[in-house]
């Protein structure tokens, strides 16, 4: 579920995002406190090594390694590399939740242009409705490992209710090698045009005006499968991931304390905790994981979008919208500013 | 209330924007004064401890540490994570203005498509309007603190003529768990096809562009609804206010001013007031404000939308627009260019 | 008036933009000589303080201040954060140019949808056209300096033609406490529905299509509007302005020559003219300056959109297009390449 | 094809990207190891000569060569060059992505709006399909090698049925300098007025509903065409390049492992293996691989889109929805929500 | 004419780039050899008199120099300016090619749209196209050099079959002091409403179709003419340009050899000839020459947009379009896949 803190954040306060550090729910520390207990035994691990372990030379050797490491840890871009990767999987990550498809806008449509409010008019309308979202549940059941684990298999889709068994039998009539999530939308193209043709969809205007959202609806729909088909190419995550990697490798080794009586420069000071070397970690594993999670904003992270909160929502008010809301309406009364 | 300052830098003068820094109202002494005092405070309290409390080891312990945090403070990168971060909140704000919805191109159309200067005529148009004015109202109820806490309850909305005790009973007959704040959105089709079947509105054309224009009005909303509950994923706020706050604890050790006699590289002076490290707080924490300002920019601060004053301004010039102004024309006379 | 020069630049050529570093209107130097000065003169006052006045140890004294400075002038991160900024502000002065209403499309359409050359029809259309320019006329008074003082009142208005005396009293007779830019957009709406009424106008189709157009125009304005209401956030301008600004007064003392045989690192050339600081303070100076001419472009500057001249040009050329042009055609002839 | 990774990083795990690094179809290792080889053996050949062959004098200049090499090497702004360059070529690439011409939106509109079940109701339909595929495949021809390779010549294309003799005898027939892909665009327009004169395509409504689809078709294809016709400017992509050339000459000398006896600044360790230069190598070449795969997304790297996988899909799926599937319904039921 | 060069890197392959190094075209040596030869010979130049001409004194002053000038060079922030500058320029050179104005919709449109295969049929589809292509070129004109080369006065365009005697007359004989491209736009509105009265246009449905369609191609027009009118503000331009000009004149001094006998840090080596600062100069002037190219697309540069071919292209293409393919249509046969 996605994890909201807006209303925590409305006004600028006094050190104002300081409480967002002390969640838990979706938080860095959730996400990263393996990693960051692997990364912490292992600098501990090595500390150890250096410090009882190893005899006169074999110590110089690696105060020597440990410089080496130091000197070129800095040179790796990590900071920039991550800041052009997030802010692509960033803006990869808005661009899905705004082609989330919701049928707000049929629903509007159908229930104001199918007339009829006798069982037939229901139906169509109710039909309609039901295509519009076997569409998107179709989608949603390729490009979402959550509504995936829910619908397995169509049966389960049928016995949701999101299709019937007649339905199904002609889905499975149509033989095509590839994906069929396209199948209910040319239904509800050929539906609202036998409704016209009976009157219930009163002229082209209006037919067209259910299509044309249709469409749109459709496209949002393959939008999201774009998304998920054609990833960011794996070569710039693995650019990234290598560069965050081996920076904290080479931190294991090159931020070692080293003995200050030996008088490397800037090793007067022997802490024992690499206390900026964690906040680091924390900063760029940090960072990465941003992108992480984002990558693919339909699994089932914190953050991730409630895909099937969405699919239960979309189909309960739209029938309400499109059915019991059809042609009601409360007695109209003059509003109090009247004159 | 938002802060205007675009008449004072309509021209690029001497020295432009020196002005800008003498406003207090949204500015960054305003939003920063407090956490400056406590900064300063710190910063002052080592200081004396470093000069009068510590003895010899343990001054040179602390010259060590001083020095071991300056350096690694420098290897913060707070510049470029608030950066791109900053750029992320600034573009997101940014679209939640040009998102806010406005019922200026609905009134435009109501007022020239809905028909009759009779009183059905005017409190169709009338209601019609409402039902616009509601539907953006309830969102801005989720959305915006400060509209929440005008309306805390339907009762208000009710008591303020946004909505009848008939509209609101019906309202509440709609049985769903989920949010309902496109109920009147429905209506609003429902009606205006009444209009149409009454002879009200002349025909589907009149029609579908005034349906058009209610889902591009109700996309405005649900947007401004997806932005408050999909922010900003809490890791990537959690990152970039760890760097800075480290990056600042680490300043109020590193950044003493260390015994000149002591012969440190860089410490020959002793200014008593780290001028420099105290302008550099104001770049980047007022650089962290802008993004705590911006991130939920329907809040209270100086910067916020004014949400209650545009409820009321859309409320008031979109009743006149469509029933004192409909069809009123003032008589066509030929203008001072003819011929 | 924009200072324009692609044709300049029209072909890369030998050191290609070397001829744009010879421009004065609009250029670097005329917008920066003032402040240059300035900068120069105080580089000066404390060169020659130090050089004639300053006893020995005031001298040590300073020059370990100015080596001080100079370290942290370094660390001030200007050029990233004027990159930020810069984008920004160029962003959004595009969009304001891009959004700038030109009546082109709304007179194409009237010309050819509202019909009648009789002296009504003449009417008609000229009145059509005048309320669509002066719904711009009336948000161009809100948000540009130069054309407020063109118009200072609604008398200006009536008197430039834009507005006849019967208008304005039925403008000044509809009260609302909120901005009334959008009235005779209104009545841009009630007028076109009354032509449809009489036959001028034939279809619903034709109608929409111009109540469409006059839609977009009206956004057009209104985001104009809201550029000018809601700026970038005051804290983000004041960042930018300290950074640059503390910067410089770091560079008048840190960049000093100091006295080459003390021999301080860096400092064993005595140049007098600190040429690349100079060169500096015009690099950053002038990139602040793009900003501070982009971030309100409705201003005199140099380079600033030339609104007066757009507003006549605007009347000028629409009226023309409906009046004179209303279905004046050149006779059909064969082209030359007919078979 | 495509390589889709996303369903692996649907949550943020332990270690997240690290199983991506393991990969091997589209990996940086699969595009890298043949450049990686010669990198490899270049610098193991100069270290031999240096460490086996050269004298003392000559290792002493070729030290001094090494140091000035390093310094240089790190001048080069290859990070920032690169970032710059590679947000270019990743946003070109996805636009070109999203431009590609599904034909979904028009079989939808096609196979309702056109009607008639007979065989002449089919062939229209049909017909209009094909010149729509017919079309885009035309523009895949001039834009992607592999389909160029399968389609060598007109011939191929009606072989494969996508045109039929007649069909290639008129476009034959038709003279132009020019490309003709928009030909079947142009016959679709005056098909489907034929249809709409013969009453299949009921009214103008319907019409144009089909022809602003179909512009809106012929408007991706000739992106894409843009796309492949104009690239980024040839000077930009060799300024990256050779930025990341010369970087690794650079290296290559100036990373080398000098005598540790000779104490030179940060030469205290001999490795033999230069790992973090080796992971330099990884990072840029990699990054700048990521551009080289992504400039044309239309050719036939692990990468790149499956043309003519779309190809085939396309004509199968559009076939079936505006033939097989035109008017079929599944028999209308109560969905199990039903009151 | 553009460089294309997609097709030479369709696929990664081994070392994919370097193949683009050896173009000259529109490369990167042939724009910047001149420069690079006047670069070499300055610095030549001055390393000639600094080895033979100077004396001690001179020497050690001018050593001083060298130094402090590498110093400072390094300070310019060349690599960040240019990154911001060259996005910029690089998003308006393809925001210009998106909207150059193809007439490919239109022409869809008037060929099926605009009845009758007679004389007068004939007459007003090619009329109508005719002032399509008059209203582009006359943009063309104002924007682009080559185009205003080629038609330097309105007799060539007459000359040229754009635009008949007649039509020239008509043209002057509107008075305005502002430009008249739109003219030709405004004829065809009412050519189209005189089709449309005579019924070779059959509904208001069909005609504001092709409305809106030439209200879209003037858009782009007026957008074109608005690149040109408003560019990227002179003081931005000059900032970048001082920035690079400034860093090559800091490094005719700074990175010249020093005698190495004298123990300059970094000067242990004279290798002469300056590889990597000539390298640097490059980058640099190649990125420089990345907006040089691009700022002003409209030229006659390698890499600029050819608008005379694609002004004869778009005459013939839609010339033929309207008229020997109107209604034009291969017989319809059954495909391969039939059944």
């Amino acid at each position: 579920m996605t994890v909201t803190y807006s209303s925590k954040v409305a006004n600028a306060t006094f050190f104002g995002f300081h409480r967002l550090l002390l969640k838990w729910r979706g938080s860095i520390y959730k996400l990263l406190y393996r990693e960051f207990i692997v990364f912490a035994v292992l600098y501990t691990a090595i500390s150890l090594v250096y410090r009882l372990f190893l005899t006169g030379a074999q110590k110089t050797y690696f105060e020597k390694l440990s410089i080496y490491c130091d000197r070129y840890a800095e040179q790796i871009p990590v900071t920039f590399v991550l800041g052009f990767y997030v802010t692509l999987v960033v803006n990869r990550w808005w661009n899905q939740f705004v082609n989330l498809p919701w049928p707000d806008r049929l629903m509007f449509l159908i229930s104001s242009s199918v007339h009829g409010s006798d069982q037939h008019g229901r139906l169509l309308r109710r039909t309609l409705m039901r295509y519009v979202n076997l569409t998107s549940l179709l989608i949603f059941r390729s490009v979402s490992t959550a509504v995936y684990k829910r619908f397995p298999t169509m049966d389960h889709v049928v016995e949701a209710g999101f299709m019937t068994a007649d339905e199904r039998k002609l889905f499975d009539h149509h033989k095509s090698p590839h994906l069929k999530y396209w199948v209910p939308f040319i239904w509800f193209g050929n539906l609202a045009t036998k409704a016209r043709d009976e009157g219930r969809i009163r002229d082209s205007v209006d037919l067209q005006s259910l299509m044309t959202e249709m469409n749109r609806y459709r496209s949002w729909c393959s939008l999201l499968f774009g998304y998920d088909w054609v990833g960011i190419p794996l070569v710039y995550t693995q650019v990234v991931t290598l560069a965050v990697y081996t920076f904290f490798v080479a931190c294991l080794i090159g931020r070692q304390f080293l003995d200050p009586t030996k008088g490397y420069a800037g090793h007067d000071l022997d802490l024992y905790i690499p206390v900026f070397t964690l906040l680091q970690f924390f900063f760029y594993a940090g960072w990465l994981k941003v992108a992480e999670q984002l990558i693919n904003p339909f699994g089932e992270d914190d953050d991730d979008f409630e895909t099937n909160w969405c699919i239960d929502r979309n189909l309960q008010v739209s029938l309400l919208a499109v059915d019991e809301m059809h042609m009601s309406l409360p007695k109209m009364k003059k509003d109090i500013y009247w004159d």
